[in-house]
């Protein structure tokens, strides 16, 4: 079973990068965020009001600036190879400058890439910009790490496929724990709580890597009404007969996760819970059909758009059919009609439409797919049709 | 009970902003980040790569930029007097170019204070600055409303006072499941899962505001030689005979939370456990009976270091005393010996001085104290004593 990315993948993820910044002349890559700076070494840190950067240079080894309470976990990073600590943020004077320092004493401040002008402002940080750090140094703000993630590798691929496993878990106890009187809010922990439990015993010591109060693997949902407002918060409030309930889940592996969604009934469904219902799901597969290698983004999110046209529901759309994923929640590119590019092998992409009825209720299935060399896998697989999503009230 | 924030305090919030856009003679003041947004309008939004903005105009009233799916939720939140929306990003034009269109018409573009020069790179959002929109205001970036903040209202108090009483129960349901083999993962997710069980019974309809995976209470912990790594993550670790874990607590009502963090010791503890238990316990008491209001930063933090000095465990520790809380996990001002100003009346602080033995043990106790007119308030209050956090093995 692999748990997390290999030390071989990492150091040709940092060749690539030291390739691009041969290109572009430059002496080194400044990366400022978390899940950036994670990508590149396995190291993933909680990001606090302690500014912290990973330098990675055209030649010469990877090093990185962290505050004290980092050092030790730095040190055991087997990617990192330099580790430069101060002890606490204000500090003296702030901390950056003792970094910017370092960066002069090894010459690498004629040209720099970096993911920022400076670190972000977490948590109470007030610091001086990387330009006013380095006032004669070139520097070019860069994605290129996130256009990196923009294609996952075989390795990628396999932990995104496994942390669908554990998500269709939570999401079979989430359904099953879920009756007419119950707390939306308890029924989801609880869920979450006995899926995480099978998958930690399934996958032994090796796994982990969760800041507290973080999930190996969650399923939730929005009920109700509420499952109207796509982005809705969850509420003290009892599941009811009659409901919509919009759910999510996934597992994390390594930083990775995938995405699934259902929309879910509570009793027998009424006749327009039903048209609703089946028009999502038409929307849905159109999305998931369309899909392959070399189709433009904006060609899928139309096909979509055109479902709910034949059906006069437009005005209840709300957003786009999908978004790359894989590493962070959401990723670019997006699948919506003003995107330019077209999907690619090794690229991963929620498929969602949703119509969300005011005041009532929201459908959306949200699956998560592979574009592959020839056309698409399935990453997640829960079932998608009514019958299947309906609660014995 | 209280569970949130009253309208009045919105409004006088905004009534503070206004008081100071007049004296800087500002059109407005533009925020673009969800905490801060939350904090003048109680709408709590999940910041994703859809850009958004609030205005608050010096004159007329406030007024949010949001994507479509937000709009519903916007709309329904009586703080926020006009709701303007976009259907989704990245859109034929950036959506913030119709914003900043608005602020035209609106004749808001003489002078502007905002959080950011532009909505921050969440997930794969790129778009315009700020000063890219709107070339010829004159722009002021801000930390007005972290400013405001630094100090509690009453009402403030009361819900970090509750989200004690919650984080306790958790904290008092994790070391009531903590055992030698079981996981420290699944205790911590156990304890929380019932603790919030007894907090949505307790709250009633109005209890709610999480999004999927969110925890209305938690507790948790880092054990055996990980407890030395302040920021660790959590791993599939069975609990041994012999293991200091170091925990963590809290509920969350309305944004707000506090923090509760124990040292606590699996079986009879060791000579050595006791000495450095002891010492951590002198630092932290050192650092509650010095604060009060008046007491510069810097003092209450170096007589927590003279302790440590004394007892010859200054290579062990890794942070300063503590940071200012409450809305945010940590907040400015830091009690450091490098920090200005002192404590004043309505602050709220962590003191949670630490030492950490390479390779063994952390020892660190974390409590939330209010900074009175004329002395501290104990916001948390689970017991500190050794006796008391020993586990039976």
């Amino acid at each position: 079973m692999r748990l997390k990315i290999s030390p071989a993948e990492y150091l040709q993820r940092q060749e690539r990068v030291r390739s691009y910044l041969e290109k572009e002349k430059a002496d080194a890559l400044v990366l400022f965020g978390a899940k950036r700076i994670a990508y590149l070494t396995g190291y993933h840190i909680l990001a606090t009001e302690r500014p912290m950067a990973l330098v990675v240079p055209t030649q010469g080894d990877i090093f990185i600036f962290v505050p004290r309470l980092e050092q030790d976990s730095a040190q055991a990073r087997p990617m990192i190879r330099e580790v430069l600590s101060y002890f606490e943020y204000p500090g003296k004077e702030p901390p950056l400058t003792l970094w910017a320092d370092t960066l002069k004493k090894k010459y690498l401040t004629k040209k720099l890439l970096a993911d920022g002008d400076g670190y972000p402002g977490y948590w109470g940080y007030e610091g001086p910009k990387l330009s006013e750090l380095l006032k004669s140094t070139e520097i070019k703000i860069t994605k290129l790490v996130q256009e990196m993630w923009k294609h996952k590798s075989a390795e990628e691929i396999e932990l995104i496929r496994e942390t669908a496993v554990w998500g269709n878990l939570a999401h079979a106890k989430l359904q099953e724990y879920t009756n007419v009187g119950e707390s939306e809010i308890h029924v989801a922990l609880k869920a979450s709580t006995d899926a995480t439990r099978e998958m930690l015993q399934a996958l032994g010591p090796e796994f982990g890597g969760f800041m507290r109060g973080g999930w190996p693997t969650h399923a939730g949902f929005v009920t109700g009404p509420n499952s109207a407002l796509p982005h809705s918060m969850s509420w003290n409030r009892l599941i009811k007969e009659g409901d919509v309930l919009v759910t999510g889940a996934t597992g994390y592996l390594d930083g990775y996760a995938s995405e699934l969604e259902r929309t879910m009934i509570v009793g027998q469904p009424t006749p327009e819970q039903k048209k609703y219902f089946q028009i999502m799901l038409e929307a849905q597969t159109v999305g998931m059909e369309m899909s392959a290698p070399g189709v433009p983004l904006a060609k899928v999110d139309q096909a979509v758009w055109d479902v709910f046209k034949k059906h006069k529901v437009t005005q209840y759309a709300q957003h786009h059919t999908g978004h790359h994923l894989g590493f962070e929640a959401h990723e670019a590119p997006f699948i919506d009609r003003n995107s330019e590019g077209q999907m690619e092998p090794g690229q991963i992409y929620s498929i969602e439409p949703g119509i969300y009825i005011p005041g009532q209720a929201g459908y959306r299935h949200s699956d998560t797919i592979l574009i592959t060399d020839d056309g698409v896998e399935m990453i997640t697989y829960y079932p998608r049709d009514l019958e299947s999503l309906i609660i014995d009230a």
